[in-house]
């Protein structure tokens, strides 16, 4: 044990060096000129792997952007966890708002900062590191080892579930470890243990073949941006309840447990509030502002759209009009089923004078790891031991489509052990990594995997 | 009064020509690359007028295209009528849609087709023939007349208003005849007398500074196109009733005269549904769809547009919504009350979790010429002795702003004879004009003349 810290410990400059290293090839995977960067990352990485002493670590292709997969399987007997992350990375534009270059890493304060070092490779890598402290320190791991690391996250992930199905052996484990979460604040230890689902559908509402002059015309037909009006009006109430019947039928209430500790957090309203520039806080009666956000169901309009959206005053008649909605769900509700309410509760708000479509566009299931699994109390003692406070458990109101997948199609739970701070920049000009949670997460990994295997 | 009719028939195949003459002029007043061509158009009219008689035709400039201005004052003590009309065009495309090319004037039928035939030139060019046939056949005109023909209808008439102004004395007239609309139907000659009144607004919305991702803030703020639809919604009810206070204070009901007369037009429900392929037709409780139309207010939305409006499914949770909204107004609503009325709805509907903004855009007064003027009644008498047939006395749902700039400036009222069809494809490809219409339109305004001269 105290090897293993020392090994850490002493290393720490070097462990840097390394991520640096990794940082300055600019792997974004949304652009086609960083083609050839994409695999000289996984190549990279894969090399790295090998190097650390992993008996396998290979790039495999796929439709898209190749994976890299890594194994250590020196442990019978003992559990197999999958650490995932990605070392794909967003687009640096506007590159003029950067301090300094994106992919020219530089410690400023206890930061590093650069694109990709907070997410994700940052994260990815302390698990490495973690590893190799492990097989340095003690010529083994507590454990089996798996790790998956794609290159098409910042994308949408488009080749991951058929590589997930197509390598369902070759992934087979207990657990899924991801670490591409933020905490809930700078110096607040987290664990995330919840998602929630989406269901996400358009409707188009046609009154006319085309637009139709306001004058000559209105009056005698629907106009189909007012009906859409009353459809969307008529499926919540003023107090922000969802009233599309049997919306909340499974909902799994907020336990007062689960109430106390979103309640124990230092949660600034007010801050919240200037930070998104919001004009007020407002949501569903009797729920906090995290409990709507977390443990609570939405029903948005994502998008609207009819007639005439230009400048000035074109007098028309809008032939039709179109919505997109989508619905945040929590367990135990059903993407599907809440689809078919809701478009049960658009067609019975829909009068005959239009003529009305409904598209489902996307589902995807929330996911909730009880805070009473022993992989969730393993990573909350490894979380205290490194950063010497007890880790908040916090859910998240977004949606982490590839969790969904590991649960259906390797069957493995995961638990969300992230290390980025939420003023991190991610995604935006000036991305950075705190150093402490670099170098405290190197020793949280260690500490999982010792917990998890013993 | 023989002499006058026998003029026009001997001469009907001279005016046909003269007329193809004036089309072959492309004055597209919206394409700058026509400009020589609406300045040629303003100056073949004057010289045209000059040549037939008028002791005065000039071209004036105004800040865009220039405005044709003639005159014969010589009948002191009788009225005098101002005739207006314009001489730009709608632009041509598609052009490949037209059986023959739009400024190469042909016959099919009774049927003269080409761009500017109906919508206007053919029914500026009748009054000017009437005129002529009065001239030779008579040696005079029965009463005082002023012509206005303007390049920049098509285009919004930006400088008319200013012209009006600027020309008030030369300009003075006791009435202002107007050939610029479309019978009821074809063999249906009609005469209208109301036009509807608009006000337009735009509605901004906003609840955050950015768009915000819905899984990491739904639920926690309002929605702006949910508030939006909720105000829209709450603008109607169910059977069509525009809620906000006061807003049918003023409205002149339907007499049960007119309602007769409406009722007894030549109009198929079913035929105007399928025409603009609506998918039914529907409006305010109470009242038939020429009712809606012609006489009774509108509340329309115009336009909506807020969030994500591509493709796909963008989980975004929008920091703006917008909307423009206008109404048709009919007597005695004034379009300032009325968007005062408006908005204060829109105010009182607006949760405070919002911030609202209401632009007014642009006001238009309603006009309504009472049936019993001496000048309908002239126009009526006129219309029956050209077509043997009582003219149907129509309203109009749209607004022709240059109504009410007469009504404001000149403190004339209009009377509306056009001999247009609805059939004629104005703005559309193969734009025509019936020749029975024309010739009869020559005549109808000859007799109109001798009506008011009398």
């Amino acid at each position: 044990m105290a090897a293993l810290e020392s090994y850490i410990t002493d290393n720490e400059s070097r462990f840097l060096e390394e991520l640096k290293e990794l940082i300055r090839i600019p792997s974004i995977g949304a652009l086609p000129e960083h083609r050839e960067d994409m695999v000289r990352c996984a190549e990279h990485l894969a090399a790295h792997m090998r190097a650390m002493g992993l008996p396998r670590a290979d790039v495999m292709p796929t439709g898209g952007h190749p994976v890299v997969y890594g194994e250590w399987m020196g442990a019978p007997g003992k559990p197999t966890v999958l650490v995932y992350g990605h070392y794909d990375v967003q687009p640096v534009d506007p590159v003029e708002l950067w301090s300094s270059p994106p992919f020219d890493p530089q410690v400023r304060g206890n930061e590093l900062y650069a694109r990709g070092a907070a997410d994700d490779k940052g994260q990815l890598f302390l698990h490495l590191k973690a590893v190799e402290a492990h097989l340095r320190a003690n010529g083994q791991l507590p454990l089996n080892m798996k790790f998956l690391f794609e290159g098409e996250e910042e994308t949408g992930s488009a080749h991951l579930d058929g590589f997930l199905e197509a390598h369902r052996d070759l992934l087979k484990s207990d657990l899924v470890v991801v670490s591409d979460t933020a905490w809930f604040d700078r110096g607040v230890p987290s664990i995330c243990y919840g998602l929630r689902g989406l269901t996400y559908l358009q409707v188009n509402l046609r009154v006319a073949d085309t637009d139709l002059h306001s004058g000559s015309f209105g009056g005698s037909v629907a106009n189909p941006i007012q009906v859409l009006s009353g459809i969307i009006a008529g499926l919540k109430d003023d107090r922000g309840r969802i009233t599309v019947p049997g919306f909340y039928d499974r909902v799994r209430p907020i336990s007062d447990e689960e109430r106390r500790q979103f309640a124990a957090l230092p949660f600034d309203e007010e801050k919240f509030r200037r930070e998104i520039g919001a004009v007020a806080l407002w949501g569903e009666e009797g729920y906090t502002t995290l409990e709507r956000i977390w443990a609570r169901p939405t029903l948005d309009i994502n998008g609207i759209w009819g007639g005439f959206t230009g400048e000035g005053s074109k007098t028309v008649l809008p032939a039709r009009a179109s919505a997109k909605l989508s619905c945040r769900l929590v367990p135990e509700q059903d993407p599907q089923e809440i689809f078919d309410l809701v478009s049960a509760r658009i067609r019975q708000l829909c009068p005959p004078t239009v003529e009305l479509e409904i598209v489902p566009m996307h589902h995807g299931m929330w996911a909730l790891t009880p805070l009473d699994h022993p992989a969730v109390q393993a990573a909350a003692r490894a979380m205290e031991r490194a950063f010497q406070k007890r880790p908040a458990f916090i859910r998240s109101g977004g949606s982490i489509p590839v969790v969904a997948s590991f649960a259906t199609i390797l069957g493995a739970p995961t638990v969300l052990m992230g290390f980025a701070l939420p003023d991190d920049h991610a995604h935006a000009p000036d991305e950075r990594l705190d150093l402490g949670n670099f170098f405290g997460g190197i020793r949280a990994a260690a500490f999982l995997w010792e917990e998890l295997g013993s």
